[in-house]
């Protein structure tokens, strides 16, 4: 009656890749059979300390008959190809955010996506977070009533480096993106987006015509709003909060603390520690649980979520924001 | 030694007419000496109440020998012309918000109440809610650095009557205009608005075209981002919140709870009662300082704070929130 | 059908005396009619301020034909003439705690309090403060199940002067009779005590043989335990806390915050300013409220409380404590 | 470079030996090598889980020539016989509290620990409790003066199985022993000892004579006093917190939430789920703490803490609780 577990293949061993290959090491039910990246020594390196065998091929790993699945934490640009790739060779598969920039090399893929059964999902993981998987059920759930007001905000510890940002298609669309898939999550389709950024600290999102801070309005086909508030730097610790007004009440998800220790003197009472700020401590859950729900899907249990078109939507309101952002205009996003 | 109590004509004997009427009885720098209203019971009954004489004529009050200040708070029609008797009566005048629903009437009076030495003060009372007071203070101080994100939401228990939103200018005059000083407040002029508005729940506003919820960004000159969230209802209390977020740290003010108690049981623990949900019992100290630093300024001891500008700044945000809004435009600021 | 205002008589001028004239000018059900202090211009200096007629004599005061109720504020060993006197002239009584500090003394004018039908009432404040009231309710109401276990912690801003200390009865009579009394009013009769006491910090507590940090644990008849930790100090503002454990949950009292502000920044997060640290700022409410509730009294709307056997009971604990902290043993509490 | 696990031979696979081997089995630094008791499945249920070789002979496994240190998680009553057969193996020991509930035997082989090189360390998990080291670390690090006051409120979700009242000594030797230890931790040597006990819902405990609530005064050597209050129930969640109060401030440690979302509606704000209500989530990070503090202190790198010392010096103030809440006497602590 035991399950096997699910042998993936991983491919790209950077900063995230090294975060799913340390999660399947560490689930019960995965297990790390195949580690690739054109650096090979960035893939024998992970094989080293997470199991797999390594190799500088991603078209060795595809071509493994030993592997079950494949998750993509290479580059953005090669996100399309790969899943593409993992159609054709029957292998499910869940793919970073975002899903590519382009929109339109986006829907080349669409139809194939739609029309196999081949399992795609896209690591959009604060779904998994369990404060706001939480949140997201008891809203969903009527608690509060018809949800009318959403307010996301979501403040970096430090900004990334400036190279990453040259590549990253800007805040909107590494940084804000998580905010537009939950703003769908709990919200559903949004149809109208206006977005306001400024360059207020840092030099490298200058340099690339970058926003360092941004505010965000969405409107939902459902009536409702959402608002989001990003930076990419702050003090107090990762600040990640999500709070949802309705008819008949409110439910917020708080910044997570690193302590349980609060400290009260002459200047200042219940003074905590900052909270946690590093994206791993703060969302070692929700990878985990991402990983889990993709097994789960792998196996029949659930449907995609979040699926291709999560990603492509999402794709479209970052686009959308940094449409608003520029020409100071509100954007309608258009059906379908 | 002892100053004399400044003498108080108050024109308007409405909600926030009797609301400065208690305010001045119990100010022991301040006593009322005539009250008026068309309505002459009104004005009887809040005499009789607080003191002074009552009277159905504004001019008999104007025309009085015996105060030193008045305050208006009659219907926002009214208010122009008010001040404008005030000034040309030499008598020092609080006017409640808003100022006025029409810039054109506004700009009218502006020179002469820039060239005249009568002071003149807008009841923007936010200003003196304590905790709002301390959180600018420590903001204006630098203790968070630059400034970079305000945050404000505002929700009221219930949304008003159908005929006061007729008359009222819509939410983004009657309420959103309190958000749109607090955020000039703290961050200086706004030069650019983007508003969205919905009709979710509230009959009376949508009959009259006016939303019930609504997002706003404004970008300030200085760089800065305040978003204002606002709705009409919400069940927990008085909903009333500024976030203040800089490079160095973050500065909040909460809601105001109604008592010290919480409570922890099997479904839920540390649960507090609700909110304090009346206005008058969550900004009864900022009614009260408004007074005090009003009586301040007629004794030439402080500059008038709100001013008549701050009051047609105000208005003029309003003005570009409910066009942004409907026209789905963002909306820039005109200098001066 | 108006009411006329209850007219007091107030006996003793020092620093709780002002705050019950000014809780009585305050009050628009009574009024200050005569102040009695033997230092005349103590008594004068109350009088201007709050009304009344000023005398050096309580016989005088207690002579007036124009007094409605006496409230007696004037040093301890005075309380229990005072009370008897009150008695005799048939003049309702609201007697400052504690009662006296000789339960030999108290126990002789026992009978003829219980005897009388003129009102006396002790003034243990706290049991008015809106909070420790509304905590005491919910749990009189059943909302925690049983109670079980009930925390205390009372620590005052810093201690007395050492004058103060020679005459109070010290920390058990002046500071913790006020938790004996809470504890009696949450869990009921008290049968045994045990109190630790140390000198720690205060050299006026030192010279007097008295304590300035106490624990005691009561046991109630009713089988409930309480734990109270008072200390003469704390730089946090006035630490005033209950806590109540029962079978199916927990209800606390919180300290009262001076703002509703927070900040957070790279060493500390959500850390408010220190509470309110004025024993008239934190129990303002409290007076206001055991003033209307003994004119209630007064007028035969309600039963006395608390009565004088609530402060001899008080009383009684405070020995129990002081014998039990210096023989190093635990006291049971007679019956009766 | 690479340094050696820590080979380990677990003795006792009940509950808290079932907590270890995960432990053990999660730590990079250690492996589990052999498991013995005397139920042999359950011996060879951990080992097939964690790994090791199973035995029934606790002999066999001291004997073992594999393993470098023993974690003993048998019943209290072979813990001694266990510790002295250890220290004749050379095997360092770690031994869960408490170390025995007969002070006399625990003398006896008091001197040979002292005498002997072998290291013994007893399992008083909440000293690892990253929250409470944090607290103690900033007291002693002298952040709130003087350490005056300190509070530890203790509650268990349930009673235990009355079978198991029986053989644990009593609420003091089993629960309040872990508070005992953190006031010492905290405050240092204590020298007084007054505790009180009710039966209030347990029938279990009831039947063997034991209390289900409790309340301890502790006086430290210091000067310092400690109160404690346990209860066998609470629907709130596993409610573990200490507060400690000094001249210059107030250190607290809160229960650990659940989760990090708060509601709020008409009938209560800011309500959050209950506390995590299990002991291994609420002090997962202290055993693996201790357990690795163990690992430093084979390796010479730390001194052993607690010791066979301290787990002695809980064991009298847990008999001197018991003695003082059946006599209803205080109890001095002798030296030494």
């Amino acid at each position: 009656m035991t399950r096997q577990r699910l042998r993936f293949g991983l491919v790209g061993t950077g900063r995230i890749g090294q975060v799913h290959a340390a999660g399947i090491a560490a689930e019960p039910d995965a297990e790390l059979v195949w580690v690739a990246d054109p650096n090979l020594s960035g893939a024998q390196g992970v094989a080293a300390r997470y199991g797999g065998k390594p190799t500088d091929s991603t078209e060795e790993l595809l071509d493994a008959r030993d592997i079950d699945a494949v998750l993509v934490a290479s580059p953005t640009p090669t996100h399309l190809a790969l899943i593409e790739a993992c159609i054709d060779a029957g292998l499910p598969v869940l793919c970073e955010k975002p899903i590519d920039l382009d929109i339109a090399r986006v829907d080349n893929l669409r139809t194939k996506v739609a029309g196999s059964a081949v399992p795609v999902a896209i690591g959009f993981n604060q779904r998994f977070d369990p404060s706001f998987a939480e949140a997201r059920a008891r809203v969903t759930a009527g608690e509060i009533g018809r949800l009318e007001q959403l307010s996301i905000i979501s403040r970096d510890p430090g900004p990334p480096p400036a190279e990453y940002i040259a590549v990253s298609g800007g805040i909107f669309h590494d940084m804000t993106i998580h905010d537009f898939d939950m703003a769908r999550h709990f919200l559903g389709d949004i149809v109208e987006v206006s977005a306001t950024g400024a360059q207020l600290f840092d030099d490298g999102a200058r340099a690339h015509g970058d926003y360092d801070t941004v505010a965000v309005i969405l409107r939902a086909a459902s009536g409702g709003i959402a608002t989001v508030s990003n930076s990419r730097h702050t003090v107090i610790g990762y600040d990640q909060r999500i709070e949802a007004h309705g008819a008949r009440g409110m439910i917020q998800v708080a910044n997570a603390p690193s302590s349980l220790v609060s400290a009260s003197n002459s200047l200042a009472v219940e003074a905590k520690p900052p909270y946690v700020d590093f994206f791993l401590e703060r969302y070692a859950a929700a990878y985990a649980g991402e990983l889990r729900e993709f097994i789960k899907l792998v196996r029949g249990e659930v449907s995609a979520s979040p699926t291709f078109d999560d990603g492509r939507a999402a794709l479209l309101l970052a686009n959308a924001a940094r449409r608003s952002a520029e020409k100071g205009a509100i954007v309608r996003i258009d059906a379908e």
